[in-house]
């Protein structure tokens, strides 16, 4: 049973998406990926997201590029939270993916992370404050995460500070 | 029997919209304009591109702002042609749903015309080009109706002409 | 005790941001509205951040315009869930806003909605869908508000439609 | 006899709007595809376009990039279906060409598709559309192409599926 | 004998593109204004450039908005200077016309100047400064409106100067 | 004798730069400002910064639009440091006076500040910062002036803070 | 005795500024290449332009990348034609460039062309069809040079012409 | 005890802001460099702030690309002037950490530099320009180095120039 469910629009998004896959593990939440495009494959699209609740999905990571508007699809059969990871794969850089992951009308949100890699990886550490307000487990585990996000700046400091 | 279904994502678009519904009529298609959004009601969306083809629909012109998935969910679900009128309704002027509508995937194409009203008219005067494929009397109507832009542009040179 | 904490950068993005509170009451949560800069006032923000989950917060929403950095320091203070609103409020129109808020380094996301009043909107939705998590009462109102959105569509389109 | 006039504004085009020749061939559309500048060769795009009815063409697929005039230039000369690809060939990523290529002024419309492969893998799509409004067997051919689309969205999603 | 020819794209340039005129006339200049679209009146245009050289042009003053193909198709018929003016008149802030004017391809320049009011007084002064070339009354009249323009510096400084 | 000297290209801008004259009063620098352009009189701009440090001048505060060359030119004729306010005065909303004014090549720095009445304030404060640098008096109201903000931000609260 | 400067702000610029060597021998120009920076080295920009008139020169071809203010320090300081190339040698792709060369004051303009190397042909091109207006030698060559484009095109279209 | 204290939000940026370095040993200038971030490690961040004038430091030079926050939070916790260097880290190529850092709100100011390289180079010479104004040696060896630039491109000159 997965706690979050992760659409991507094509295979070729794969290697993003699956920045998500370690951090949701790290944080103790079990998850699903697969691909399903909201142009190509709308019906697969339905049908995951309706069958999602029943499966134990709480909330869904999207991954799309371009016209990037599996996000919005996903949210328009769900009442579940819905966070969109734009994908930089078209010549525009991502820009297209953002604006069409982000600016959602009035009632039904995406939840916008960052372009590319580092929107994979907050897209899972997003997913897992959410269900942290019903699992004080997982709540803790974020905390762990976050509070051990200094300690690899200092590592990182180690490796590069100078003096002149 | 609409040849032209018109939807748009809210009623506030209509003011634009309706500058394509002057323009079918001069050309002698009939048409019908509602509104239907992607992400509020997409079940009304699909019904109404679902029941097109039966009613006599030939062409979609779907118009919407901000992140505009409309024109693509309509695609998603028709093999007819689709047209997006990309409306300047939010912060960004239009460029967001400009590069919602026109940066489909492959396989799921959205005809984009320009911006606003420009695109509403134009995107009249295309549905009247493809459906004159079929049609010779449509075909005659466009040819007159685009030889008739040529007069207007010397009435308005008339007007402004000077020499100096 | 507020089980939404609304923050924003200056008192002139309270227009903007009271479009949250109403959906917040409809939806059944509380909340609390008030300023805190993260440059004009850093100490107040980490003031308000730290004292808010002893007093019930759950959700963060934050606005801000321009170099908007308020989501991003609230999230780096807090492990709970940080929503943040895009303000257009500078020349170029919330592009700033928006990219200061939503590109986020890999570990501290914040879930980014649409620039403005739209999105102040859909901040307090998603706000809803993370509390409705735990809370099946919120989940309930949530799917009804949900619901009513394409009642509303059915009322816009017999406003507007036509046929000719 | 071709169906499908491709014109592109330099031979450098050609590997991008190649994308758009098997797709046709698919979808039992015959083409041809040459080189036609609107800025060096303006008399021959004139010729080209002029004698394309006669021809058997129905509908124009251009591909042009930076101030990509060619869609226009061609659209002015004929009143057949043109579909505009903006190619990313300059500093900008075709942005450059994307405007130059939808921004069209009210009367004149360009059906423009997404920037580079993509694009001229749509506009083939958009033209079989468009010709089978009048041609029952291309309409079951692009019914088919599109059905076939979400087979392979099934077998992209095999091979990246993941649960964890 | 209207030594610059100005060409607007539509009748609405017209107050934008007045601001050419009286430039040229106080630089000892004749001139003619008129309108003629490359796209809602390609002949025109193309009898316009071919009639220009015989009547004494000697520059070509174009202005247009949106997809802003004026100036490239006059370069495209003429070997004369063509100086083109990007008009704001589009969603886009004429960011669109903008780049459609100034992209060209090699072999086929078009002088861009700024978008809108200053643009149509820079194409004037321009084209002054072409003519000059081969005219030495222009170049002193050139020569004494460049220094003018520090004296209205001066006085401009008068008015706004201050001390504190 | 100014310890600041306030220069822009157009009288024009004399509205927002008169933002940072009232800020540098209160933080106890002397200042004068007047106007210069780059492209208009470019010696009287050479004069008021080749005099500058003789009289008493520590630093260059300039705002400018457009192709907003101005801070460029005088950091080009200076030591001093200068900082640029990119104005918003052409259709493209200040983003082409950001680029030019903040993109400079290695070895000249222009210091630039937000566009508009934000960046002129912005301005008054950054110079008094470096002044302060030298003079203890300038840095006690600057830590003064800085203390400040957060009691207006608190004030602000008072104004919009809401329950419900 | 050369009829045309060709400045460029670094010596990095020379591999795109070459461009417009070629075709300025080609079209029977004579000409001179340089390097100068209008913020590095200021005085000696100023004694370039300066010094030109006197020893031929009639046009300035100016490349520049970044905040590209050479175009407009050369047209400060000259009442000759001044033709800008914005290099594409910064994060920002020559939009920086672009917009930093084009968007010059009323009064002072900046030829603009297309960005990096088509923009450095096109500067070549149009330096001579400036000088052609006093020297009918070289506007027989410009004429030639472009008759030959459409030539050009068509070898290209034999390259890639295809049939399916 | 280092005079000029330089942060980066990540180790990443170090070959960057190292470019910085060099040119303040160049100007006689002590610093020190160092990885915090606003966003993972906010607490190391004020720690270095607040200990920072104590230590000697006199003006802080801060890296960071995407949501570029840190710039902002150092100057939100320190009197002392802040330096920007926005990084293209991120896939829209430095243009979000460019309007994060320079988009500043009234009171709070960031001198913000070019894009990456470029930038860090300037940061450094903008530093040692605040800091002549309290120390006459530095003054000079500012004087000295902006000399050295013209000579620099004299250099440059000889190495491309041609005539033909």
């Amino acid at each position: 049973m997965p706690q979050v469910l992760i659409l991507m629009g094509s295979d070729s998004d794969a290697p993003i998406m699956e920045a998500a896959c370690g951090v949701l593990t790290d944080l103790g939440l079990s998850w699903e990926m697969t691909v399903a495009s909201a142009h190509r494959s709308p019906a697969r699209v339905m049908q995951l997201v309706e069958a999602a609740p029943a499966r134990g999905v709480r909330v869904f990571i999207v991954g799309a590029g371009a016209a990037a508007h599996l996000g919005g699809v996903v949210a328009a059969h769900s009442t579940l939270p819905v966070i969109g990871v734009p994908i930089d794969s078209s010549a525009l850089k991502g820009l297209d993916a953002l604006l069409s992951t982000v600016q959602m009308p009035p009632g039904v949100p995406v939840a916008t992370v960052s372009i590319g890699k580092p929107g994979a990886t907050n897209a899972a550490v997003l997913a897992a404050q959410m269900i942290a307000l019903a699992d004080s487990d997982v709540a803790e585990r974020v905390a762990k995460y976050k509070a051990g996000l200094a300690a690899k700046v200092e590592k990182a400091a180690a490796k590069v500070e100078k003096q002149g």
